[in-house]
């Protein structure tokens, strides 16, 4: 079992950063190692529920996460009310799993607590500033990277929609988010309808730093990513065609570049310092 | 083994939320749902080294997350240098593990990229606010809690560290952090010296909501959680005695009431803002 659980590691981690890793077989858990290094994002589901009882149980397993301060921040909120769910994909171009997907969550910052505490016991609330907000989009974060985790263990299949931020006062008035509290992501979930593609990414030596940075050629690290992922898993269409025309090499520097040359979530800061959060 | 796990996660919840749920002990990944239920938070460890092919191993696992439109805004920083490590305990009181641990990491959030890949391919970046920090940032919370699996899943124990923001400035230089690139906790890792504590978290009545919030009176299922926890976990000591006294029941609310009555972070928005980052 575990010279398989080597074996499948080490794969999916040489596509994943074009290196390859010293995985020792003695280790414990490499089956769940094997697991994380494999993740791969799934939008194409099975008419197959996932019940309930298991929505919930993996909710439980996701906030049994860290948490800043033992704050706990994050709530999940599940939308089983397909209106609700309908509403939020009208806002998302282009992302059918919304609506197609068995489950669909949104991942919630809520520091409307936090506050609460300090009335409810009497103290001053001496910290209402970016930390404040920082701490609980972090949480969130983590309970989710927590939830998928969990759902790929018992054989599900996740896509993080981060795009209901879009549109956020949308989202807040059908949840109803209270006060101080702000969507940070939704979640795709459902059993796979096939194997996932292990997403490559820029290599070890630009996002593991030894002790501190040092000068670097960022530009060459790039680009070799391009090169190496082009190779794995190239780009099936272009991004905006009409304003950027057909690029002769197009890989992940020139789609991230497109992407982000369309003005998006202007309103976000807007939206969320209405909500309540300051963010001095 | 999948009866043992079935009881393991049903403790482990039933401690946790005070809840009793459902497992279904035909699914598969039961052991590994368990260790998630059963997290623990680990400060103290064996005299044992994580061997550095098991930190880049697991540092790979980590960044094997999903990420925000694969931007992949995470660094990881791994602090191998004893006098880094004791200049980032220096400004933070009261947490001894954070130079005793065998490993310490930095997770940072970096929005570095994504305007250089503009710059690269001749596309303006017309993306400079609040979203770009906040994805970074989120991006940063779903390694971190990745890594955290990675970790618990070979047997190692871990404690995030997020007073590394107490005083930014000194790790910003000490790490050489880039323009817009901010720590967003450190993680104290480890062999455990013992069995970790389950903390015992807000009910799940309060943390998942189905389909929207709705009108709750949150003072009772807070005090009903203080409740709760003090009969499982009771605090052992009281925070800032000198300015509080002592308090007759002394619950979550108090403790977080009394931490956040102190000013904290106060310079963590200049901060950000001064490494590049636009928060409009």
């Amino acid at each position: 079992m575990d010279d398989t659980a080597v074996g499948a590691i080490r794969t999916a981690l040489s596509e994943r950063f074009g290196e390859d890793l010293a995985v020792d077989p003695a280790l414990p858990g490499l089956d769940e190692l094997a697991r994380i290094a494999g993740h791969c994002s799934h939008r194409r589901y099975l008419p197959r529920p996932v019940a309930p009882e298991l929505l919930r149980l993996l909710c439980a397993a996701a906030l049994s996460a860290p948490s800043k301060s033992d704050l706990q921040q994050c709530d999940i909120v599940i939308v089983s009310d397909a209106a609700i769910r309908k509403a939020i994909a009208a806002t998302i171009a282009d992302m059918s799993w919304i609506e197609a997907a068995p489950a669909f969550l949104v991942f919630v910052a809520n520091g409307e607590r936090l506050p609460l505490l300090a009335r409810l016991r009497g103290k001053p609330f001496l910290n209402d500033h970016l930390d404040a907000f920082f701490n609980a989009a972090v949480d969130a974060g983590i309970v989710l990277g927590n939830f998928v985790r969990a759902a790929e263990a018992v054989g599900l299949g996740c896509c993080p929609i981060s795009a209901i931020r879009d549109h956020p006062g949308v989202v807040d008035d059908l949840l109803r988010l209270p006060r101080r509290a702000v969507p940070v992501a939704g979640l795709c979930l459902g059993w796979p309808a096939g194997p996932g593609e292990i997403s490559p990414r820029l290599s070890l030596g630009t996002t593991v730093i030894e002790n501190a940075y040092s000068e670097r050629d960022l530009a060459a690290e790039i680009d070799a990513y391009d090169r190496r992922r082009a190779q794995l898993r190239p780009y099936r269409r272009q991004r905006n065609l009409a304003r950027w025309g057909q690029a002769p090499s197009y890989g992940w520097s020139e789609d991230k570049a497109r992407q982000y040359a369309e003005p998006t979530r202007g309103d976000f800061g807007n939206f969320v310092r209405g909500k309540g959060f300051c963010l001095d």
